[in-house]
């Protein structure tokens, strides 16, 4: 059975959560807690150098690190990741575009805001991050005028990795009112079979 | 034919260059200029809404972005990029690594000393990236002090990833000395058939 270290409140961990809710994959859950530093033991350390979470350990004890490539490793096979070349691509091209140009943006606005309760001395921080959450959104409603999903007509992969932080963006202070194609996106995914949401 | 955006000296658009001339791929150059803010224009935003180069133009027009997601096209069925389901993780663990651990500290250091010239008001920008790099730096001393290459014993698409700023890393500031393992890989790949640097 795999096992996944991971937190169900970071939009990271809670992908593969997702994931393996959709594909009915069994699993353990170990809950790591990255705020009292759980991630920088040095028994962490052998599991994960760079010291994050999510982290699969398959049932022949190897590790997977990086919430995409882990999607990617569980949903070979399935209707989640295609088959064909070009479409394979454009998935990677989404979860990279989330990686560098949303989850930055979002996930750390939400992160100071939620978490860290929107210190005086984060708060230029915060403020700065909102043009690029912006920009990202912004490039996610213009594919989504086009397909109901971010590669065409079902969901994948690249789905899970954008709703992930999407979802919970106002969290970190971005209002989704200008953004109806995205709206109406996270609608459809929560309206697929075995959903779960980050709560529950 | 296809045709890439990009510029020789963003790593992130050298990484296609270099794959290409690896595989031999015959292609179209066109140099995009960055710092002039050709990725900003209307037009290039209907190429890429996200104003980021590199972009591959396919035969039939299609557009693909997203270094990593564009060496995953080019290198599907060749030897740098392996067929089995975990060892593929690993070179897309690799190169999520890259665009969030190691790029926006190690490139964006260099950026700032090469380009803008070190200027005072990114002086506290530049020195706290330093700390990030040399993290990311270890990280991957410590995979290639147990192999040649990221994955093994052969160089794969995420060695060309993290080749890319690694070995321009003394650019921006990072000294390469405390990670013999590192040095000997950057050699290894540069020993590669038909290996091109980035200012050829």
């Amino acid at each position: 059975m795999y096992k996944v270290y991971g937190d169900i409140q970071s939009g990271n961990c809670y992908k593969i959560k997702l994931l393996m809710s959709f594909l009915e994959i069994e699993h353990e859950w170990v809950a790591v807690d990255i705020l009292s530093g759980e991630t920088h033991t040095d028994e962490f350390k052998k599991i994960n150098p760079n010291t994050r979470i999510p982290v699969l350990v398959l049932t022949d004890g190897s590790y997977l690190t990086e919430s995409n490539a882990i999607l990617n490793y569980l949903a070979e096979g399935t209707d989640f990741l295609p088959s064909d070349r070009y479409q394979r691509a454009l998935v990677l091209q989404w979860q990279f575009f989330e990686q560098y140009s949303h989850e930055p943006y979002i996930a750390t606005a939400r992160f100071i805001r939620k978490y860290l309760g929107l210190p005086k001395d984060r708060e230029a921080e915060y403020q700065a991050k909102q043009a690029g959450g912006h920009k990202a959104l912004s490039v996610m409603e213009t594919q989504l005028r086009q397909s109901p999903f971010l590669i065409g007509d079902v969901p994948t992969i690249a789905d899970i990795s954008l709703y992930a932080y999407t979802h919970v963006s106002h969290e970190g202070g971005f209002d989704l009112d200008n953004y109806p194609s995205i709206q109406k996106w996270l609608l459809a995914i929560e309206q697929q079979r075995n959903y779960l949401g980050m709560n529950a």
